[in-house]
């Protein structure tokens, strides 16, 4: 007879032998210290922490702009949507965000998902059927619910080297001229935080009469004259065919969309079970997208503070020797190299120093790249670098991990 | 050259031509007056009506201890939670709402997930990868979010009409006896209100040893003594090996949890990519379910008032000879069956009545069923009833709709 309890365990077993088993840091933020927050051990007691590897970019999270704008929202409509978007849930603070977002991306329409995951999952799944025959072309570094979009459609897909045009050439030239084609793939990669090149994608899908798809998730909020991402900032919103973004990045709140030209959103819109058959996000979130958007849209001042707190993590990071490695955005990646290594780092920053940051181990990097990430953000002050620094650099001679060697 | 744009428009005239193209109702719910809204027409002007077919079943989403708890957890907490709930996206009022939730099913452990579709869809999809060969059995209604696990895993699926257990235990023997097994049903179906047999259920389950996956969107909140569900009121709580819930209907909010052994939430918590790489649901709204939950387990006299409604809005419209359909739960389906019939009859009752219900046509349900769907909730009154019954009454006259043949 199966025994359904020992399938679970081993399951369980296999992933804690990969030494990838998760245990929740639990958190309490601290509005108005973000990224001070409060975590609670397993016996109950607690600590102060410093977050250091928020997707809260910009500490929107906690900007006045937004939490006014959800309360005043919570005192007008209530909580929850109470239905699917077509059956009674589409608020007016939803419709309000879809033509504000659009506007953003310069695109004629956009479309609201609960979460960039599922826009990511549903959209790619959905234009297979849309476009019978379609062929995905994948960034081998895509992002996992881009990776389950294109594969729960089940069509025919290619993975190029990441951020390699010459492969991706190499793979469009193979295909029949006559498909339909997509190119998916993201600006900012935030494992490692380089950036696609976007002019030299977009002319290759012009030359292969191809669709780019592309997922700003980590630039959203953080590029180009208003924020609408890397595709602003290169002067090239009208290469890109579909852009998804989530909400619960550096704008601080949750959900996920894209935008593209009116008759895509309409048929996706139309055809999406992941859309379709889901409760719509709740007024007050919609509310607050839709304030933090408009503030981030005036704010270029916050995107400058923004990528001067990297460039100055970079920089302390380099000048004590601990090995940050090249990035091209806000992401600092702190390279260690060995998953044991990086897991008792990083529990000791955190139990010693307050200083909460995630190891990254395989497989969400190859084996051989664990690494320690940091995000800084306009709220992370000088101190909180001087004090970060200092415990790395103590913790890299007690662990006897190796220097950069530029560095004493 | 392949024509996109001529693609995508064809989608949509596909819809359009099978008379199912949705457009939405932009409405703004009014705090403290639910189920009363203003609708905004596409020509801006506004318009008041009263939201019939909402999944907010119990007024939670405008209830003050929810509105109450969001709003202080804003002040607290901020926002967006930041990240997934491995990378500093893991706050307090998660941690504890987990722990509610899985004590109200008499469960070890409950795991959230962004929706009640993401629940199902990434744990169907993953038990697959953890129960290597399982076999699932599926009720034919089952929702589309259950029917995209079960296809996205790809496993050995069987389809039993529904809730015809005759049909289950022929599939189920036919199996290999020493292969994993899974039963994955709905409590209330929420189209035609009907509701399954559980006790049968799992007596099979256990007769045959498989594991029972049990989703209770449209229960939990309103049936059994603490409002756990239907496996609580039929006293068979044990016998669910894994249930699914929402957030987003009776408990007023938006997200959605599995509750199980630890065995089975932790297998499931590592390896389903839908729940390891997205944004966590925000502080707000884990401590407004929190709040909601709590006050639904210990104020039975809500459910009691809820199905008095539900009960008085039946035996008004049978009265008029408005054909409702047998229904066993809070769901009162009018029988229209035709699909032109049916978007007429919901248009007029929106611009000349003020009544809000949305037409259920094919493929929500089977052609030649379709129908409206009201969902009255104890914040409908009686003089609400009363307008909805005459309005139904004069068009019903109007279009020369069929009448139950009890009436007049």
């Amino acid at each position: 007879m199966y025994d359904y309890k020992a399938a679970f365990q081993t399951a369980v077993d296999q992933v804690k032998g990969e030494g990838r088993y998760r245990v929740f840091a639990d958190l309490k933020r601290v509005r108005g210290q973000f990224p001070k927050a409060v975590r609670r051990r397993e016996d109950g007691s607690e600590q102060d922490v410093v977050i250091w590897c928020s997707n809260d970019y910009l500490g929107m999270g906690q900007h006045p702009v937004v939490l006014d704008a959800m309360k005043a929202e919570l005192d007008t409509a209530g909580a929850g949507a109470g239905g699917t978007r077509n059956i009674s849930g589409t608020t007016r603070s939803a419709v309000d965000l879809e033509a504000e977002l659009a506007s953003w991306h310069q695109k004629d329409a956009a479309l609201l998902f609960t979460s960039g995951y599922v826009a990511n999952e549903a959209t790619l799944t959905t234009l297979q059927r849309i476009l019978p025959g379609l062929i995905i072309f994948s960034d081998s570094l895509n992002h996992a619910s881009m990776i389950a979009g294109i594969r729960n459609g089940g069509c025919e897909r290619h993975v190029f080297l990441h951020n390699d045009l010459t492969h991706l050439e190499q793979l469009l030239a193979a295909a029949p001229a006559d498909a339909p084609k997509l190119i998916a793939f993201e600006s900012v990669y935030s494992m490692d935080g380089d950036i696609a090149d976007l002019a030299g994608t977009i002319a290759l899908a012009k030359k292969y009469n191809a669709l780019t798809y592309l997922d700003e998730v980590h630039a959203v909020g953080l590029y180009g004259a208003t924020g609408a991402g890397v595709a602003e900032r290169d002067g090239v919103l009208d290469g890109i065919d579909i852009v998804e973004c989530t909400l619960g990045k550096a704008i601080g709140v949750m959900g996920g969309y894209i935008a593209a030209d009116a008759v895509i959103v309409d048929a996706v819109r139309s055809w999406a079970s992941g859309f379709i058959f889901t409760t719509s996000l709740p007024p007050a979130l919609t509310a607050g997208a839709l304030a933090s958007v408009r503030h981030l849209k005036t704010h270029p001042e916050l995107r400058v503070a923004h990528q001067e707190r990297a460039q100055a993590l970079k920089d302390r990071f380099a000048a004590a020797g601990i090995p940050v490695m090249p990035s091209e955005s806000h992401i600092v990646p702190v390279f260690v190299g060995d998953p044991v290594h990086t897991k008792m780092i990083s529990d000791m920053l955190l139990e010693d120093f307050g200083v909460y940051v995630q190891p990254i181990n395989y497989p969400t990097v190859p084996k051989g790249t664990e690494r320690l990430r940091f995000t800084p953000s306009p709220n992370h002050t000088d101190d909180m670098m001087d004090a970060l620094v200092e415990a790395m650099d103590r913790l890299w001679s007690h662990c006897n991990v190796a220097r950069m060697p530029s560095a004493a």
